[in-house]
């Protein structure tokens, strides 16, 4: 039955991150049995989103312009810069409605073993964007992860040259979190960054 | 973030059975920041698909030509006929490599609390069919819930008139199942249905 048009429907379904054999069946045939006003829909959404998003030239952020509102926006705060990983992580910074300033979009993080280096981080235009502003402050959001933390160090030495003021993310045991399953790097940097309640 | 087509890619995702407003949030910027290659031949494929199938005009499996690949076979049990609710259910039952014959997908089940009456079931093109053909058994593989039930009395009930054997799925406690989580109507058509071992 998964043939044809159906079977080439159930592979691209299967390609979608968290989407796997079984999914993918039942969302292809749900969507061809029961739902072809959304087949149509969905495939016209697609195809233009995938045309008009761009990466801002400023600072990577998927975009449906040059620039992005972000970077366009004369109302945020001048002094911070944050950078992260990816488009999806401004997103979330974003709906913590605490954080008001600018952003950079990394893309990958260092990892010399998978031949990432220094330009694929877009480190140059990073530097570029630093020397033509006056940000005080650089907040490094990135995963403490292996690779997040060598982006870390990187980053914050080369940084930190410039008299800028570099900040991190702060680790620690999440909030529904259980010290029980919490790892032991994690439960030591929470010891010993603990505070004052 | 998600205004314009991002925004309306995650509405379209979130139609989906079982995409939540994370995970459509997810799932459309996963495609279009890292995978625009997919999102391209997805939204083809879809486009595709919608227009290509339609559903066999004899038993009205979802098919991309007029008869399906099943009524169209000379090679299957003629004897045989499996009455379903859905395409999917065809799916599922020639996957158990166990049934030879013939299908008919009733698209809905009886419901008339919902307005769902037999000419929405397709009944008088079942009863051609059924005039037509040579069939012996006639497998009711409906769901065993209020509307399933309801259909498979209406239908057991006209057919055998004709007399033709009409059987149906078994009822009771599925492998891996267990007792203790099983509602009292199974565990009871279960003892009452017991076989020796």
């Amino acid at each position: 039955m998964f043939q044809g048009l159906l079977g080439d429907l159930v592979k691209q379904f299967k390609q979608l991150p968290g989407i796997g054999e079984k999914s993918a069946q039942r969302l292809a045939l749900h969507i061809i049995a029961e739902r072809k006003d959304l087949a149509i829909s969905l495939s016209a959404v697609l195809r233009a989103a995938a045309e008009s998003y761009r990466n801002c030239t400023v600072c990577n952020i998927l975009s449906e312009t040059d620039i992005c509102p972000i970077c366009a926006s004369t109302m945020r705060d001048k002094t911070k810069l944050c950078i992260v990983e990816s488009s999806k992580d401004v997103f979330l910074m974003e709906n913590t409605h605490e954080y008001n300033g600018y952003y950079f979009v990394l893309g990958k993080l260092l990892s010399p073993l998978d031949g990432v280096g220094i330009e694929d981080i877009h480190y140059s235009r990073l530097m570029q964007l630093l020397a033509s502003n006056e940000f005080q402050e650089i907040i490094l959001a990135l995963n403490p992860s292996a690779e997040g933390e060598n982006t870390i160090h990187f980053l914050a030495e080369e940084m930190t040259k410039s008299g800028l003021q570099i900040t991190r993310l702060s680790t620690g045991i999440p909030f529904g979190g259980d010290i029980e399953y919490t790892n032991p790097l994690t439960l030591l940097t929470a010891f010993k960054r603990r505070f004052t309640v």
